[in-house]
């Protein structure tokens, strides 16, 4: 509106609260944080995830990494600070459509865990769930459905997480997930019950 | 992922189509995009016509310039490339909440034709609504209620839109509202009729 600092905005709170949203959707929006290694299983299990819950009648998303990457952050790039923006406005971006009510859910690497905490802290009071995609790197870097592993190792692609960047592993997440010895609707079990035990899934007319 | 450019992304398209969250939800996610000068009622109109649509038990969200800047877009100042890069990202989330089925209303100023086509094309095949706040910048400037035109003609902001930055107006918007001589109710009957002409929203249980 006008150049200068912040000081004329204002916070506008809006007449819809969160608890008549979760009252007319029969759910309570919240962010369903997946992370782990390249070749983890995260977009397999976010598309199962919603999937499921689509066909419950539940309003889900998936914001995926590459997905983003073709609009909001097609801006940028790969470097450190532009891998850290990215993740950043994945969290900004998960916490306004959990506001809106709807039980989002991310699917990106995120190897640090201050980038996580960031993200925790931008869904506010929604609920906010970190999924750790327990697979071990050796069978990651076996999977590799997209050869970026082999390409990292051969020095073609720096920085790659599980290469030569590291992975930091989430120290208390609320939900960890063995998809390496488990199927992926095993893993979605897993996650839906998380959900239902915490109260973001009503029974549907309850 | 990795360093370089975007030749390792894959376009995912998802399991869940549009189709099956217009069924679930009983609306087809758009775009309504407020357009009009500082002071004209877009935050008015916006808030009035969420909250009619929730309480008619429709999933609707409200993306407000002033609250984005809380979070997305904290990042950003109001030089005129910030400006434009904060529509650009608002109309890429707008796209993402259209897409997860909701009725996404936005409330910015957007003073510029290119930026407004910038987020109609980001909605892809989403419906679009452009809604054009139709006031004087005389009646803006006389309501003035955060007293913005009074700083902007007194020389302490700079590049105001309706003082000293140009609004273009819209060519063919969907709809134009009369927020000068119409109550804010008429206001969002008039928008909420277009919506039902246009088959966003289905009457409940059909």
């Amino acid at each position: 509106m006008a150049e200068g600092s912040s000081r004329n905005l204002t916070w506008h709170g809006g007449l819809v609260r969160a608890a008549d949203r979760a009252a007319l959707l029969g759910q309570r929006g919240c962010v369903v944080w997946l992370t782990g290694l390249p070749a983890s299983g995260k977009s397999t299990l976010a598309g199962a995830l919603e999937g499921r819950l689509i066909s419950e009648g539940r309003a889900a998303y998936v914001l995926d990494g590459d997905n983003l990457r073709h609009g909001l952050n097609r801006d940028l790039g790969f470097s450190p600070e532009d891998r850290d923006e990215n993740i950043r406005r994945v969290g900004e971006v998960a916490a306004l459509m959990a506001d809106a009510g709807l039980i989002t859910i991310t699917a990106f690497i995120s190897p640090y865990r201050a980038a996580r905490l960031r993200a925790r802290q931008a869904a506010g009071a929604a609920p906010f769930f970190e999924v750790f995609l327990d697979v071990p790197v050796e069978v990651c870097r076996r999977r590799d459905p997209k050869g970026l592993y082999a390409k990292a190792q051969a020095g073609q692609l720096r920085q790659f997480t599980g290469v030569d960047a590291p992975y930091e592993r989430p120290e208390s997440p609320e939900i960890v997930v063995d998809a390496a010895a488990k199927g992926v609707e095993e893993c979605v079990e897993t996650v839906h019950a998380h959900l239902r035990r915490n109260g973001v899934l009503r029974p549907p007319g309850s």
